[in-house]
């Protein structure tokens, strides 16, 4: 216990010292080095073939599977290849699932196949599949709203499009019918949910996902089908007439496997126990080869890294790149992570991730300290000439950044144009020829210039555990 | 024989004399009526209705299947709902062929799943499924200039991808691949053939079409693999390690089949047995809904014809709508209408064929005798309102009516935007979606206003019987 309670306390302290007083404003040659880093990168930077590398020579790695390990072999020798000064892997452990086979037919009134996709984690049917009366619901609160007798034995059909948004917040709005969805059609009666696929897209691809299940709920298989197949049900659904679906998965727990996060520093000069976190996921879905998710994060955290150091501006602060596993069924590596490391997480200056495919960076958000807007407002002056202009002091980092924040890292979101970024987001879809060079460039230019900055930084931006 | 004769000589008489004399010009009163037509058509016709009736209550309808007897059900059903005159049917005799199983993988130097189709009339691999290492060429040409031992036991991948146009004529830059590629990597000696897909997209959905063999020459497997399942394929070629594919194809030949060509008239006023024939193909491939190919055609010339007699302007000839049986696997439809009516073809002033999607119609070409270019000046005065310019007197006619045109029938193209059109054709996206209700509508405008001036056009536009 008390081993445990030391570092604790001397975060603690730390915390306190460094919350106390402003970071000294970066001087003006840092912020030329960082300027011409940024120029120098938009020449030259390995982020496309390490994007490619990954999707080529790995391609799917859904967690558990025998890519998953494939990726995990292959991140370390990549961060080695690359130049990076030391190279580890971190367990992460969770409970599997397989995907098995997925089919499904409407049957009545005019039999079609239906393009079809299970949830991640769904349970399976029986192994002749199942049939079942479709009644659909716009929304997941329409759903909740229904009377529990109208979906009894029936499957739940939810079908609300998700909207096409820059910044991406029509996920928000709509994937709580994947979610959540099964838990509320359980507690109505249903057999079976299926949603529309949340997506932005007119593809004959379902996207896949996480969904979830309740303690005492009934489970219930949940899948989703692709947009094109949703309008053909809802033009079914129009006629009046009962309609009628027979859908087939074969989904099944597996084991409970370790998988890793894998880890790679540069380390710094004057302060190497001072991290700058660098984060994007390993781990992908397993229909496409996890190009936009999260390939391009890879890609732009390790060459934003690898340039520092290749380029010769050796940071004051270590950077360290975690390529954290199995985001997509639940955030198990950022919180691994954020556990194992949540004592000397004051010495994490600031985290990012990178997950969101590879549009253009055009906002940057921080969580800072108020003493620390000015550095904001300096980063801002680098930054801005590459297209980014800052948004507000309310950032809440990537997914796999929540805990690490939760415990009280200071993060910042260097927010993409997601415009497309849901078109192909867990589906078949995801492959490298949705990544755009130039664009994945320009993220790599602004990842390296915010980071040497923030290596560099005499002082910090503040830490914010919470209050307990 | 005599009986046969007859009508072919009557024909030719027919033929001759009115070849030998300029059409009248259009009256101004039918000038202004087409005008009004196509306004009335802009504001409400049944063409979307129509495709989406098809997509939704039948579905693909893939020659020889049980849905291309549902869809010949449903034409003659929509023909009478629609109000024609005359309904009837003509058959249609074909070999049938069944997709069956269609699964690949790289198994070497990375184990990668690829997204592949066979090609229609393909023969099966083994039930076990077939390897062998990769062999690619950029295009048909480098295979067929490849020396006979570097393919053999091989197997051909053709890497070119479709180029994108308005007019499509990407098509035929690489579809060769498609139908003479097995032909020819049998020639050399390869075991199978792989195509990258015939589209301009990048999804991971592959365009089947069809594919031929050679008498003498050994039947080989065919295949197409999606342009993004392609791009990997490429990446792990350049690499320079041998690439091993493992494919599985169960499809086979079924029996003989009896399909039908789905007719409809709206029987003219002064000349009944002189028909304006407006074409489009009922069948279907089987990977989608059969939306922009050729749903999208049923619902403009049904629903041109339709109009004109919903509102009121009986025309002075006959227009008769055809909706061909299976124009994908050999345009057999068309070549069973023109043989069957060959001797009245003369009395067919003129086809139009829509089978392109429902891209906005930007040009009109006719093949046309001189004396009746005239003519054709006239209806562009109707058309050009609608965005339509004259492109030149070299009109081929769409694929159903290439036989009756060799027979010597006028035909037109009314040359429609194709700029996505191979992004989605012969694929399991080629859904309702994919059809703008907007440009479909102007498909149908202008159909209506040119078929109307045809019918009541006093003389003919030319015919022009083959030199035997």
């Amino acid at each position: 216990m008390l081993i445990r309670l030391l570092p604790t306390l001397a975060a603690l302290i730390i915390s306190t010292a460094l919350m106390a007083e402003a970071p000294k404003p970066l001087t003006d040659a840092d912020l030329a080095t960082a300027a011409e880093l940024a120029k120098l990168v938009s020449e030259n930077n390995p982020a496309y073939e390490i994007v490619e590398s990954l999707t080529t020579e790995v391609g799917p790695r859904m967690a558990g599977t025998e890519q998953d390990a494939l990726g995990v072999k292959w991140a370390i020798a990549k961060f080695n290849e690359l130049g990076f000064d030391k190279v580890w892997t971190e367990p992460v452990t969770f409970l599997t699932w397989k995907r098995g086979e997925e089919h499904a037919v409407i049957t009545s009134p005019y039999k079609q196949n239906i393009m079809i996709t299970a949830l991640g984690r769904s349970v399976a049917t029986a192994p002749e599949g199942m049939s079942g009366e479709i009644v659909q619901f716009d929304t997941l609160d329409d759903l909740i709203k229904a009377e529990a007798g109208m979906v009894n034995g029936k499957i739940v059909f939810i079908s609300k499009k998700m909207p096409r948004y820059k910044d991406g917040h029509g996920y928000g709005q709509t994937v709580t019918a994947r979610s959540k969805g099964a838990i509320e059609a359980a507690k109505k009666g249903a057999k079976a949910i299926i949603i529309r696929s949340v997506g932005t897209d007119s593809d004959r691809l379902p996207h896949t996902g996480n969904m979830n299940y309740e303690d005492g709920v009934e489970k219930i298989p949940g899948a989703a089908i692709s947009n094109p197949d949703a309008d053909l049900l809802m033009n079914m659904l129009k006629r009046g007439k009962p309609v009628q679906f027979h859908m087939t998965l074969t989904a099944q727990k597996g084991e409970d496997y370790t998988s890793q996060n894998v880890i790679g520093e540069i380390t710094g000069t004057d302060y190497p126990d001072e991290v700058i976190l660098l984060g994007a996921h390993l781990d992908s879905w397993d229909l496409g080869t996890g190009a936009i998710d999260d390939g391009a994060g890879v890609g732009i955290v390790m060459a934003a890294a690898e340039r520092i150091k290749a380029l010769g501006k050796r940071p004051k602060r270590t950077i360290r790149v975690v390529l954290f596993a199995n985001e997509e069924q639940g955030l198990y590596g950022g919180k691994a992570y954020a556990n194992r490391h949540r004592a000397v997480l004051p010495t994490h200056i600031v985290g990012a991730e990178s997950d969101f495919g590879a549009g253009v960076i055009y906002k940057m958000s921080t969580k800072f300290k108020p003493s620390a807007i000015p550095v904001a407002e300096q980063i801002m002056t680098v930054l801005a000439p590459l297209g980014v202009e800052y948004g507000a002091n309310n950032a809440r980092g990537g997914p796999d950044l929540i805990q690490s924040r939760m415990y009280g890292m200071a993060v910042v979101n260097l927010y993409q144009d997601g415009t497309d970024y849901f078109d192909y987001h867990h589906t078949a879809n995801d492959t490298l020829d949705k990544i755009d060079p130039e664009s994945l460039t320009q993220n790599v230019a602004v990842y390296t210039a915010f980071t040497y900055l923030m290596a560099q930084l005499e002082g910090d931006v503040g830490f914010f555990p919470p209050a307990e």
